[in-house]
């Protein structure tokens, strides 16, 4: 099985390369990541200048490409310019911090994985919930996401397809509640800003919003996460409104 | 009524800037909007940097605040911050491109629309489909789209939702085929790159991707925008693939 890994936290990043170190035992992994931190990115491409890219070695683990790009580009250039043939599956992560509810969109972790479902290849995002009051380990939560990974597999996932796997932090004795399927929350975030003036008087703003998992229904994957569960969200990236498609198409419209 | 205009082309772009003549016959509009081209940004969002603003006079047409950051954050920021009251309309674009098929994911312009939307209010992006056949006429697809708007609004957009315009270009003497609303077509472009090799050997890739309205079935936005329509998709956030999630709830999952 070929592999192909990327993430969206740059090619250095700890998350992917505990990653790497799992899914060797699933097959032979190629790496194309980005070259620099691409968090919150979303689904960004790059159209108007080159992809550069470096061969580059991390920690004595891997050797990998790395492309002064997005998520997606190093997708889309992995695939059509740098794999020797079609990857049997595509990894992103594990990305530093959830992507669940809206964080879905935000998200360049989630943005690689559906460009591999554009391309027809079968996907997975990976992610880990981040919380102060909590150890950061990824090599434990790299062991708990292949186990995901292989029972996706087992349950067949095709080309196109493409889903997210958010994993709980956890104390060393600690192990998750569960692996649950859930749907995505799309509530909104309570959104922050501070301002401040600079030195000559013009104002700037912080971002300050605190992403919290708060209340919200049972059978999302806000609230599995929430209580300690792996949680897994098959995606689509059809973003018609169907209902509202329907109840407009009733209308009579004038151009 | 209070507007909202923003975009991803920049607050000086010549869409926008027709938007906002057509807008004002509506209500109030205020501009918050990148100072810069974010094209294809895809729902990128700022936080590891704080937001640099400035009040900017365009074209002697309107002042408006310019902000160093991306479409999602001109929205969230003007909301949160700038706005005396929360506005009754978002409007992002016009949009120098069309954003039908996958292209609303990668698109900055449909990201601005679909954060007012997370924030619960009515919002509708608006784009302009290049053709190097046809004169781009900012000014008379600024009047297309207020029309789009107008039906749209008469329709009943309520906060929380979202849809996407897009105009066709028009010679002088030619008028849209129609007005349609149409479901989003999520099959993949064709991608492709050049490699090139830098003074000193290295490999670069330019993105060579025509973007054509090909074959498609005619139910979508691509079809009915290639053949001469103004298209309304109406668009949600809910990314769940429920088919996939209802099926693989009836497995055993183990942590």
């Amino acid at each position: 099985m070929l592999i192909l890994l990327t993430n969206d936290d740059g090619i250095r990043a700890p998350g992917l390369v505990a990653m790497y170190r799992e899914l060797v035992k699933l097959g032979d992994v190629t790496v194309v990541a980005p070259e620099t931190v691409q968090s919150a990115t979303g689904h960004g491409i790059t159209i108007a200048t080159p992809l550069l890219t470096q061969q580059v070695n991390v920690e004595g683990v891997f050797t990998g490409t790395a492309v002064d790009g997005r998520p997606a580009d190093c997708v889309k250039l992995a695939v059509n310019q740098l794999l020797p043939r079609q990857p049997d599956l595509v990894i992103s992560g594990i990305n530093s911090g959830a992507n669940v509810g809206i964080n879905v969109i935000y998200s360049g972790t989630v943005a690689a994985a559906i460009e591999a479902a554009f391309l027809g290849l079968p996907a997975i995002a990976t992610s880990l919930y981040l919380r102060n009051d909590k150890p950061i380990d990824y090599a434990r939560t790299a062991h708990f996401a292949r186990k995901s990974i292989e029972q996706i597999l087992a349950a067949g996932l095709k080309g196109g397809q493409v889903c997210s796997v958010n994993l709980p932090p956890l104390n060393a004795d600690e192990q998750p509640t569960g692996m649950k399927v859930v749907r995505q929350c799309y509530r909104a975030w309570n959104d922050t800003y501070e301002e401040r003036k600079d030195p000559r008087g013009k104002s700037y703003y912080w971002n300050t919003s605190v992403f919290r998992l708060g209340e919200t229904e049972d059978d999302t994957d806000v609230a599995a996460l929430r209580d300690g569960y792996i949680t897994i969200t098959p995606l689509q990236f059809d973003l018609t409104h169907y209902p509202q498609l329907h109840e407009w198409q009733g209308r009579e419209w004038k151009a």
